[in-house]
């Protein structure tokens, strides 16, 4: 295997672990042993962990527009394309009870440690914001996009923080479908009242 | 100063940094440290740092306790009640931009970590579930106020960890009094639409 597909081994082993037990929790020696590598080959690609989380991020980043791109392609409908965000916590359900949602915890330790990667962690949600903001424009809401975006984005992480705490797949199951009813009712003009419908201050 | 004040000093320091830096983040030393306390002294009150983390625990068990205690003692309005627990976003959003929910974000990292104390942290939401679930069924809900708690619960999670990334004072006031807005609208035979309006499953 060349250089790169050994580069590419490290950075996906390394974002599986900093997901699974968290960022400072996993060492060096931990990713080394993951893709069982030697120090020295392993040293040649990465001299520290902050640099194998620069390039977790920057993969994670990549994965991700293209999972939006996927849910884009998908269907012409912005709400279909917004049950396909909510459904995450359906599809990852069993990956959310045991280790959270991979954006907020990561976001959250990096905050705690003042790591510098924080604002480029942060980003991963902003991908989010702005697909989710592009979406609701399109179902006719230009004015509280954004609003509506970190709304929907905002629900999403309360569910995976307390299905992580209470693992109870009725709970999500249930605000799932209360998340989904809520973004259809943002139709513009739907003629439902909606919970959150004052444009941004 | 006495054994059991020494003790408490500890923890309460312990409390702080496993909050602001993490529980993996804070060494013995860090703790230590803050407390200005010589390794023979610190290791009288706890031998490992897993001592200690049950000793932060059992606290805030306590002082969590005592403010619901104190808001339920501040007015018999179960709705008044519930809103202040949703202004605690409002009352500490300095401390929740930089290091999260101390519940959320600590219920994360155990979990990550598979600790054996995780379940005893979860205890933290579960008192505040418990409590919230009762002024939802004072308001006369009986029926679903469990799951109208698990979703206030869930919002202000949501809440925090947006905060949290994007440290953004106007989202966490336009959320709060969305938040406050749907509690209101909870009240039983209020004659709105509540948006989550089905008994749990």
């Amino acid at each position: 295997m060349g250089a790169a597909g050994t580069r590419q081994r490290i950075v996906e082993a390394a974002d599986r672990l900093f997901y699974e037990q968290g960022f400072e929790a996993t060492s060096f020696a931990d990713i080394a042993a993951a893709v069982r590598l030697s120090r020295g080959n392993f040293y040649y690609h990465f001299k520290t962990k902050d640099e194998i989380l620069d390039a977790v991020i920057a993969l994670r980043l990549i994965n991700t527009a293209r999972m939006l791109e996927a849910w884009e392609a998908g269907t012409d409908d912005p709400a279909e394309r917004i049950r396909s965000f909510i459904h995450i916590l359906v599809m990852n359900r069993a990956k959310i009870m045991q280790h959270g949602c991979p954006v907020g915890t990561l976001c959250n330790e990096l905050s705690k440690l003042d790591h510098v990667a924080k604002e480029d962690a942060a980003k991963l949600f902003a991908l989010f914001r702005g697909w989710l903001a592009r979406q609701f424009a399109a179902l006719g809401r230009d004015a509280d996009a954004d609003a509506l975006a970190m709304h929907i984005l905002m629900r999403s992480q309360g569910v995976a923080t307390l299905a992580t705490a209470f693992r109870d797949d009725a709970f999500i199951q249930r605000e799932v479908e209360d998340m989904c009813a809520w973004a259809e009712a943002q139709r513009s003009g739907a003629g439902r009242r909606a919970p959150l419908s004052s444009p941004p201050p």
